[in-house]
């Protein structure tokens, strides 16, 4: 491994827990968000995350960002973390100060390090598929680039990013030719025909000082409020610093900010049975199906003349009688029944609750 | 009143509440079947019964029939019966036994007498509707009649028993021409069209001494078994005699017994917004809908581009986002989910309770 080498770069991987959707309500909550939870198997997204990075990093080489309010959590899910490794983040501002925040870290200790950003609340099927893309990604990294993992697209998907391919680098990886938008159907359709798009994952893989580097290029106001965070860290002002600089940086996401339009950009595809697990219409990707397709979670599930469907039990039976693609959640303290291909509309639950000011369901 | 003549039979209601249906299942268990629970309203099925009959009858001449197990229930739900009038079913044998144990009551205090009786888990709209029915019902059961009331159907529902009706009595009483079985649709849809046929409501109303008769003729070998229970009522071998005989009788219903078989049926026409409430696809029929048509009991149903549903909560919030016509039920300890139309099948979730022996839960 490369960290243990001495003189080679590190590599730190880090854990982007600051997400706070509601896309799985009544499971997820703002006090127990997605990555939280077990979705994809029966331990929280963000245990399955860190372990998904066994034999690439130790624990101590890896960093969390997170927001204060689930700091505690994070700690608790993930015990082998040294506690300083949980950076917390002053305020959610999208991901580009969050990463900014994480390569300070990892410039303090390793200035070439190599950091492995990934989301905290996606799934990963097959594991050594996937190590083997990240170390493709950090060997393009040393070299200098900033790596993104590109996902063969396995369908014309209109919920994710897209990444187009272009020139060849090494190996398998490739220069990107742009990131395309959330594409409507067709356009999603042309995409996997042409075998020239990949799914943008979120992971992002680049050495501190290449990345510090693109800051000052791509997004000067960011860059400048990170030195003195930079220049504190370790010292006993540090946290203070921290507070006042990080709400100078723009609320950018990395892509917006850095990738689309860093030239030194490049993909490695990755066929590792990815998903973002981006509601509970993908449960079915990611969890085991009976005979008639349905995904039950829980032991006291009775499923009858049902089929396609999302059942997911807390302490209580629920049986489903005759029922086709139909998601039904019973969160303990909250319960939800819709159409599985409609699983988005959870969010209008969510602004019912908030318009009629149920603040403990939300 | 009747009652308060001296001379002229009182008039005795008999309340059914020997059932112990699974249809709705998982509000209603075995140790609290379908009356005790508020369906139609909310307050409990067999409370509105008695209530229903409020100026036909006061409380101490009323009596309940029921089994062991659910006479504390029927105590406690009727608090103004007098407790000697709830009359247990040494065991359950159908409707002849229950109603034979009821009119040997009746008889015991006036053996002209005149009994209705009616099942403790049905709803009506129109109450003063009923008590002219059942007034009408009295007055031609005087002359000697068994009188059953019939209900105009207002659908071609194929889960109802049907009564053809003869010539013309008295008032708008007929004589019955025949009990029909609950027909195949097409011949329901002739029954309705035909406007010979009416609903038979399992309501009967007779003088204790013509049904006395009535068993003599057609079921001698109950009848048999009665006389020494009659003859022992009130004396300290009262209960020891009826455990022995009841067991004596045939588990038959009173339909098949004598109503069918009976030449002085005859049938009271009502329109009094009658229900059997037979499943959770009646509760549209008998409680208050929302203008998509739902029915929500409970006061935490968020209803969301939701149309024909049933949702029934409990202590809990349940959501129900772009749903036609499915029923939703939280019991608090048992959820159920199926298509309103197939509200029978609620009995498959009842069959795979029993195989996997969830004795708990049925």
């Amino acid at each position: 491994m490369a960290s243990v080498k001495t003189k080679a770069p590190g590599v730190f991987p880090v854990i982007m827990a600051g997400g706070s959707g509601t896309r799985f309500w009544p499971l997820s909550r703002a006090s127990r968000p997605k990555q939280f939870l077990p979705l994809a198997t029966n331990r929280p997204l963000i245990v399955e995350t860190l372990a998904r990075l066994k034999g690439l990093a130790t624990p101590k080489q890896t960093f969390v960002v997170c927001g204060a309010v689930h700091a505690p959590m994070v700690r608790k899910a993930l015990p082998s973390l040294p506690k300083g490794n949980v950076l917390v983040e002053p305020q959610a501002r999208n991901t580009a100060p969050a990463i900014a925040l994480a390569t300070a870290a990892v410039a303090h200790v390793d200035p070439r390090g190599v950091l492995v950003v990934l989301p905290s609340d996606q799934h990963v099927a097959d594991v050594p598929a996937f190590q083997a893309s990240v170390n493709e990604a950090i060997a393009v990294a040393l070299q200098g680039h900033i790596v993104t993992l590109g996902i063969h697209p396995t369908r014309p998907e209109t919920g994710y990013g897209y990444i187009q391919v272009g020139e060849p680098l090494s190996g398998t990886a490739r220069r990107v030719s742009r990131f395309a938008e959330k594409p409507d159907r067709a356009t999603a359709e042309q995409y996997v025909v042409s075998g020239e798009y990949l799914w943008n994952a979120g992971l992002f893989v680049f050495r501190a000082d290449v990345m510090l580097e693109a800051f000052k290029h791509h997004m000067p106001e960011l860059s400048q409020a990170l030195e003195p965070i930079r220049a504190a860290w370790g010292t006993s002002k540090a946290a203070k610093v921290l507070a006042r600089e990080f709400l100078e940086m723009p609320a950018t996401s990395i892509d917006y900010g850095v990738a689309e339009k860093a030239t030194n950009i490049a993909v490695v595809p990755s066929r590792c049975g990815w998903s973002d697990v981006g509601s509970f219409n993908a449960l079915p990707e990611v969890r085991p199906t009976d005979e008639s397709g349905n995904v039950s979670v829980g032991k006291d599930v009775f499923l009858i003349d049902s089929a396609g469907c999302v059942v997911v039990a807390k302490d209580k039976p629920i049986a489903v009688v005759g029922m086709k693609d139909v998601v039904v959640v019973d969160a303990g303290d909250a319960m939800l029944v819709l159409p599985k291909e409609k699983s988005q509309d959870v969010r209008k639950v969510v602004e019912a609750l908030k318009a009629k000011k149920r603040l403990a369901l939300l």
